[in-house]
Parts: structure tokens; C-alpha cells; sequence
């Protein structure tokens, strides 16, 4: 499978455990060649709405741009979302991290696997958070 | 253009006025074929948030299914979205309607040319709508 497609599979199962938790959730067709913000995950329930930018990654750390992290800020606070990042390492479960959870690395934002594994809630802890 | 292409094409002009209405804007990835509920656009601004399913026709009347309409009523409600109708018949413009004006023909629902233009609202009207 190359790495889109394990990009959308992995949204894909993230589509599913929103619903079956009883959230709504959509994937955003063509998020990233949009030329509007658009993240790859919009989901909510009777409280809570969240904008999330999925990564799949065979690597030990994942660079994101500024820009890319902008557009999703942009999109989130026009909607009246929470902005998420949702990213899931090799043989590692997702882990959920705040914008402000990333690492700065002048030129792009990052998160390593131990960075992710130390401020990143889980999926089961992301659906109980009360905000 | 085929149908489907003309679908996503009436589809991108929505995103793109909503965008430059100041809302927030995403297409749904695979509505129709996702097997949970998803409609093909979802807006949201600061004061409100809607889910429309889009249709462009040749014809001079649609028909949706109960079940197409059924599974938005869920999304939305579900979300927190208001639940709308997009629809373009030929050299017309967009008209949006409630579910509830649609007309119940037993089988499915249907809304024709001239309902639309009765009962609809255009795309101006939308976006300033209060509710």
C-alpha cells in the first residue's frame, strides 16, 4: 500500500471509531489541493467540534508545515472548532496533540514518536475530554 | 462533462462562496459511498453550522431517497448542523430548502422546478439568514 493510501485508510478508521463512539464525522475531499483550509477530518457531537490534520508516518519524527498548520488554525477558529493534530507511528496507536504541543523547528512544526507518546491523549482519552 | 462531474463542479462553486462569504467550507471525501452518514457539504461560521446535501439537475423535478434524507436529518442532528437541500436546475440558480418542504410522493421526496423557486431561498438569503 503505498503512503496515501495508508493516509486515507488510516482516516478511514478514524471516520469509523468517531461514529461508533456516536460522534458525526466526515474525511474532506481533496484536503490539501483544496484552495481553501480544509483538514482531512471534521467530526462533532452535541458538545464538542473538531478540525483534525491527519499523519500516517513510517518515519520516527513528522514535519508539518507552517502553513499547513496555519490553514488549519484559519479553518478551525472560522468554524468553531478545536484544532487537532492526529498522528499515528508505526506500530503505535493515534495519538491526539494540541497546535501548541508541536515542536518549532524554525522552519516547519514536528512531533517525534517520544513526543507524541508523552504530551498526546489517546483516542479513548480524546472522546472524553470535556473542554 | 458527465453528470457525477457536474455534481462536484456545482459542489466547488458552494465551497468557494461560502469561503468568500467568510465561512468555512469542506466537501465530504466519498459521500454516497461512505457507509456512515455524511452529507456533501458541511459549513460552519461563527453563529451557525449547516450540512446540505447538493444536487444539480437536468431535470425538472428530483427525487431523493428517504434514506438520503433520513441518514442528513442524522448527521446533522448528531453534529449540531442545521440540515438543508442544495439544489441548480438548468440556467437556474442555486435554491436552498428545509427538509420539510420537501414533497413526500410515498416513495421518495421530490422537489421540483417551480417548489424550489417558491419555497427556496437563494444563496444570498442563506447566508444571511438568522436563525
Amino acid at each position: 500500500m503505498n503512503h496515501k493510501a495508508k493516509g486515507t485508510q488510516g482516516e478511514r478508521v478514524l471516520v469509523k471509531a468517531f461514529n461508533e463512539a456516536g460522534w458525526s464525522c466526515i474525511r474532506a475531499a481533496g484536503s490539501g489541493s483544496s484552495p481553501y483550509p480544509a483538514p482531512d477530518l471534521l467530526a462533532g457531537n452535541a458538545i464538542r467540534r473538531v478540525a483534525i490534520e491527519c499523519k500516517v508516518t513510517a518515519a520516527k519524527k513528522k514535519y508539518l508545515s507552517k502553513e499547513e498548520i496555519s490553514q488549519l488554525q484559519q479553518f478551525s477558529h472560522q468554524f468553531g472548532a478545536e484544532a487537532w493534530i492526529g498522528i499515528r507511528f508505526s506500530r503505535q496507536p493515534w495519538y491526539f496533540l494540541h497546535l501548541e504541543d508541536l515542536e518549532d523547528t524554525g522552519k516547519s512544526l514536528a512531533v517525534s514518536q517520544n513526543m507524541a507518546k508523552l504530551k498526546g491523549i489517546s483516542l479513548s482519552e480524546f472522546f472524553h475530554l470535556t473542554e
